[in-house]
């Protein structure tokens, strides 16, 4: 099964939980027991996991990206946005979690997170869902 | 076939070789060609693959993510992982390898790791194999 | 479908866009409708996604990745190539990207890129390629 979300992003850099939209599309698929691939068709934007309890580590993964990779006058793509492009290479661009009885297989703390870092901007993520024999 | 294995890592940080387990799930899965989809759980873990041969380079490996996301007082998750939470978003949760012929597709020198930055604890990764015509 | 690409690099760091190889590949395959998965069956070479249209984003990303992981006497490894290992496991090896139509279901403005990070060198792309019920 294919399908797509959307997610209006509120900010510069964010991590936006997107774990309920996933499980919702899950569900919607009528598959059991497989896998759920996310892909992100951006190049200012990644996929990753992270902690769903406490929202400070969010932010301190978006502030030591953001750290690591600072804007400088040094970059040769004249739109300013080279730092989203590096941190979407850094976050990368695909996942691929176990489905187990219609649910997501996530850890206890986990969530599935779009990884913003050229927003606020519209985006997109693809599904493709699939049953696997067990 | 869904399966877990289970490794008691040893140490704060390092690179756990978990390439003979992984192999020995997929041998009693009976998938002669497919894939071998690997996820962490965790959220302080991720996984990797890296050189087999000469333990230095997960070692250097290690030491440089180390040095890339330092301890700081500025990070705002209270529980002092921060710096384990950033690195498991770099190294990433999910890989999926071809399986060709009942083995892992890896290169010759290539290994199969679970990256720990908050150890040790005791981890898991969900495999999802599955055949795939060829 | 299982099959491969073969990539000679040409420098010392790169990304090598292997869209168009990647979706000859696809053609190829006979899928409509699936996964495409990509694997990089080395060890100082990774595989990501990035912006296809001003090639200043890939020398951006090349020389952000560079600067992160120097070269240094501190490494362990004695063959000098250890911020290639390094960039290797930050830039990942392995992606998936959806299949539509026979197509590669690619963002407007991304390519796929073999992340060279000791070259030149022969490289090989591991591609296992499935049709998924829609």
């Amino acid at each position: 099964m294919f399908t797509e979300i959307s997610i209006r992003t509120g900010v510069r850099t964010e991590l936006v939980d997107i774990t309920p939209q996933i499980q919702e599309a899950v569900s919607r698929s009528d598959v059991r027991d497989g896998l759920c691939h996310l892909f992100v068709p951006h190049t200012t934007a990644g996929i990753t996991m992270n902690e769903n309890w406490d929202p400070a580590v969010r932010q301190d993964v978006v502030a030591a990206l953001n750290a690591l990779v600072p804007a400088s006058p040094s970059y040769r793509h004249t739109e300013g946005n080279s730092p989203a492009h590096i941190k979407a290479t850094l976050t990368g661009f695909s996942v691929a979690c176990p489905v187990r009885g219609g649910k997501l297989a996530l850890g206890t703390w986990q969530g599935i997170y779009l990884a913003e870092w050229d927003g606020p901007r519209q985006r997109h993520i693809y599904l493709t869902i699939h049953e696997i024999a067990g």
